[in-house]
């Protein structure tokens, strides 16, 4: 799938982050249309709050900018053609999910299985801390869930988490989703253009 | 200027704020080319910061953050084609600027002076709580700061200034610059073109 020497986006994303919902929901596509190849990033942002004094998301710990985040969200997905219903708990604990996305970033199915996780999450209401719900989604996706629970969960991949994270304090990301291009980082769903370009600039190929 | 019944965006804006300049700097060629109405709303954030438990801009209380928003500023505005050159001192006051602007909504220098606080706070390293950069600013413009200043410091004009403000928290607005379509709210410069997309699904006259 991936060229050498091809121009490389990396994405970093977090499960409970509704921005990174958006942004899962249309980068795909607009990579594909672009030419341009993905890395896909998962890592953890409660470290990343923690550092900065936060014990929850902004949207909680400053509700008027939460109750905005919501209604803005609405229209977003509706303009991207997402699904949406507002979920019960949040944020969610993405921990699990992120451990199976990271033990299987080479599979051809990955990227539905992230997809699923932000549309059940986002618009089914349901708990994608509950291994009952990841494991629907996998087999929905013709996959073993027992293996795959069973890897994802071993010492050796919990710490390819944990340095994704690392990686993400090291590049200066505070928040999801951001884009690394060359160095550069960009912040927001709203920035995934502006990612794209300046990777164009930068490798015109 | 403006016509009765037609459509009408109001644009809230705090002249401490990085990303209200970048608005100011292209919502009035943006409004005239859509033929939208704009009406102009100078606040001030530092009480709403207050409401939100916070003493200083967002920007400082979380500095990774913070340096993240200077690279993107110097980004935007380069696409935006303003001049940008970060200010020593952040958040400044922008507390006279506010009101000098609330008393001469009318003028048809007002925008032109708008832009012109936005531009030497944010290219120029100038003070906008300094006296003799405003009078400079209204002398540019063939105006007489005295009297301008004497009116804008008025009990009636601070007045006018604390409305606008208590109006911003009551609207639910948390941050700059924010646009109000008919009620609906809209935060972050990123969201101008979705506030004039639906001020036109509203009111597709």
């Amino acid at each position: 799938m991936s060229e050498k020497n091809s121009p490389i986006l990396s994405f970093w994303f977090e499960f409970a982050s509704t921005y990174s919902y958006l942004t899962t929901g249309r980068i795909k596509s607009l990579a594909d249309k672009e030419g341009i190849q993905l890395e896909w990033k998962p890592f953890l942002l409660g470290p990343i709050f923690k550092d900065q004094g936060m014990s929850d998301s902004p949207f909680n710990l400053y509700p008027t900018k939460g109750k905005y985040m919501w209604k803005d969200l609405e229209r977003r997905t509706a303009k991207y053609g997402l699904p949406f219903l507002k979920p019960g708990i949040f944020p969610q604990n993405g921990l699990k999910a992120a451990r199976i996305t990271i033990a299987n970033l080479d599979k051809p199915w990955i990227y539905d299985f992230i997809l699923e996780v932000f549309k059940v999450e986002f618009s089914k209401d349901q708990d994608i801390s509950d291994v009952s719900v990841l494991s629907m989604i996998l087999r929905s996706l013709g996959q073993d869930p027992e293996n795959i629970l069973s890897y994802s969960e071993s010492e050796e991949n919990k710490k390819k988490l944990r340095e994704n994270t690392e990686q993400a304090r090291s590049l200066g990301i505070f928040g999801a989703p951001s884009f690394i291009v060359n160095g550069e980082l960009f912040w927001g769903d709203d920035r995934l253009e502006d990612a794209i370009e300046f990777l164009k600039k930068v490798d015109p190929n």
